[in-house]
């Protein structure tokens, strides 16, 4: 229940930009006014962390007993509410910070799940639920198919991530490990999404295609 | 795990009300028969209580501990299985249905959160998921957007009701300010549906709108 | 936490058997790749017994304590994405692997709820969530109405091999008594399946049907 500064630190960071990216979504959709965009940016940003939460046994989850991820997820969402109205497009800030999330809560799910005794390959498939999962409840929210079904460089940066985190020896460097993984993450996700960018698949295409 | 008998009746009457709410909405869509019936009238009575007690680290939740919380909610469901095909419009007992339950779960939700130990700020907040809980796993179930999502004056009334309750010191009065609370968030509720009944927003309009 | 071995075994082939179901069905949707199929899959296999170890109170639930849970997961998940392409007509398999994994649970979830000291009837209901957990977290992934809701006899095969493994006082017997109750599950809910298979009930008919 002691958290390590460096997970919570990156965890905030996390927090915050699902809360946007929740909250950005929430204004695309138009007709849903501050309570709406508060919530979903709530429920995407504090969501992968309360499953982790619940998974780890960590009760209350850390949403409901650190007062700082509600602060800052509300926060979040209310720059989003302000800014997000003046944005033309909002589709790459939206994905920017999806990416931002899902990085940064792979590193810090996957390194909570350790520090509560969970096997190795276990915290690494932990570390991806909690960075794929305040995604997937709002897609699930928002009738989407979760990103997570829909593009396989999704969930693979991020269990890269978490495996780096677990599998590497490191926090003698301090934020080095975490830092770098989340990067690699980021980056993978970002470069895959603008090469597919413009060769969306079809969801529910007639024929296989592989 | 012992409960106080305030916020055992009311979690009962709001169990109650979200149980005949979410059979209704069962029945409204006309193919589902009587195990149809009770599951979403059970999912929306109990699924709030749940996400309460994962949250708060009481497990097994109240649903699995307490016989009557599944008791009251398969009579509900019944109820309305029987009553309900005889109505001919539905709207309007769903609705002040939904409302009960929210005020209700707002109340006994906010209450339990600080029996449990949590901070002022979280126990409001988590007041109010138990109010929405319930609810929005039933439109999740049915492929709508939860209404949270979608009404200002969903959460706002769940939130100013888990607020007087957590807020007022007040227990020595019994249930005056607990039933007080949750009559205020059913009144402001159902005059916001009322008033709102003819100009429902678009769920997806192709412009902003703010 | 000591796993029975007549529990675990039938819970890891209902993890298999919904391993396979879901990645099937994440196939069928022909643009999900290796990982839409593996997340889904897993989904699928694990979720009703995570339900399950939230609702009793033991976490890290059985998926992330023991390998096995997820190492048979992730097997059946690549057993249907090498197969599964090369099936025609996936309806058939995902069915039958849908009401094995139904019967299997329900029989698993009851039987561990009944361990962890929860009552007769709960344990019921519970082995029941088990059974239709993942199917249900799978359909609402998928933006399907969950088949709990849609047919009548889905539930209630569950609940009856729950009911016989709480009431039936016969572990003595070893498996007779849990495989019996999955042996009726299945075979009930695989009748259901084929009988009605040409008359298929609307999903939202205009006017009420009973």
């Amino acid at each position: 229940m002691t958290l390590d500064p460096v997970l919570l630190t990156l965890d905030l960071i996390g927090t915050f930009a699902f809360a946007l990216n929740g909250a950005l979504v929430a204004i695309r959709l138009a007709n849903v006014d501050i309570i709406g965009v508060l919530t979903l940016g709530t429920v995407t940003a504090v969501g992968g962390g309360i499953v982790r939460d619940l998974m780890i046994g960590d009760t209350p989850p850390a949403t409901f007993s650190d007062w700082r991820y509600l602060a800052v997820a509300a926060l979040g969402s209310m720059v989003a509410f302000v800014l997000g109205s003046r944005l033309d497009r909002l589709t790459m800030p939206i994905t920017v910070l999806d990416a931002a999330g899902l990085s940064l809560f792979a590193v810090t799910g996957a390194h909570k799940a350790v520090e509560f005794g969970l096997g190795p390959v276990q915290a690494i498939i932990l570390g991806a639920v909690t960075g794929v999962g305040g995604g997937t409840i709002r897609d699930m929210m928002l009738r989407q198919v979760p990103t997570v079904l829909r593009q396989e460089l999704y969930a693979i940066p991020a269990l890269a991530a978490a495996a780096l985190v677990v599998l590497v020896p490191s926090f003698g460097w301090g934020l080095f490990v975490p830092v770098t993984a989340a990067l690699i993450c980021f980056t993978w996700r970002m470069v895959a999404v603008v090469l597919d960018l413009h060769a969306p698949k079809p969801l529910r295409a007639p024929h296989h295609e592989d």
